[in-house]
């Protein structure tokens, strides 16, 4: 298993990780199979999304704000249970096929950790399995 | 990795691909193991629900479009940002266990393909991994 | 692939199954690879959420409940509609790495079944695949 150490700097925030799960994939020598990119941390999520206009990140960002606010009426003490539930919605991890070494990925997508209770220092563990 | 082509004919519509999954398992001789369904688009996903009553199609397309409307505030150039973020919300892939064969559904699961701006020319990837 | 039993007792309920899982794991005997969590239900799902606060789930429940209400202007005659599109919105499985034998779950992270639509008996499959 390996780790991607990261760090956000907004409260809520769409980070590309595209490029350093690739280089995971490919220091590994397994060039059929599947790779398991998972979040450890309850308040943050993965993600698979356009990668080419950076406005799409922002419409996500406000569209998942406006359905689950982060001022509401909830229980939790803590004050962050929108991020906690926006993080089960998106879920915590994704699966890339990979076929001759690379991340099958469609031409537009990009693999993204996204922060919803930042700015703080994060992980991402990956695993890639062999067919 | 196998490829699974599609053509969707409206702008929000729910494929069944059960059959056509079912079939790619059957083929790949792999009796034990995982089968993951991949969508390589940012503006569709997959998604496994109930295969019996069409409505539940309806109700969720609706339901789905309630939360995030086609038209709102939003900074994407291209207009469709309601279909990137309903794709992330569903998410690009699902993941079913393998078993004498088979895929394991529940009695009345079936695997479906989420268009959210069509109609396109579509593609889903497939991957069986033995245990 | 195992199954583990499971019997709700509410409408809406979010079950820790965490030790459950991490059980069958170590019986595996697999230590390195990934365990597919999954749930053959169309009115239920599985996440990884915080295992601390049990008010976290509760404003989960609430917070679903206030994106979907179980009274709406729903087509499906069955009328659990709600139930339906809460368990695509959370995804029917998650998948978590394995690592010296061990689920590689972050500090606060517990694998959950949600149930949208109880009580029932319900199940989970569980496949544990070795890199």
């Amino acid at each position: 298993m390996q780790i991607i150490e990261l760090e956000t700097s907004k409260h809520s925030e769409i980070l590309d990780i595209t490029e350093r799960v690739d280089s995971i994939v490919q220091k590994s020598g397994i060039k059929e199979g599947i790779c398991i990119v998972f979040c450890p941390h309850t308040t943050a999520a993965i993600t698979i999304n356009e990668n080419a206009d950076p406005s799409v990140k922002k419409d996500m960002i406000n569209s998942l704000e406006t359905l689950i606010p982060w001022t509401n009426d909830y229980a939790h003490i803590e004050g962050n249970s929108a991020a906690h539930i926006k993080s089960a919605m998106i879920g915590s991890s994704r699966t890339i096929i990979v076929k001759d070494g690379h991340l099958m990925l469609g031409t537009w997508q990009g693999i993204f950790f996204i922060e919803f209770d930042g700015p703080r220092k994060r992980e991402v563990y990956m695993e890639v399995v062999p067919k």
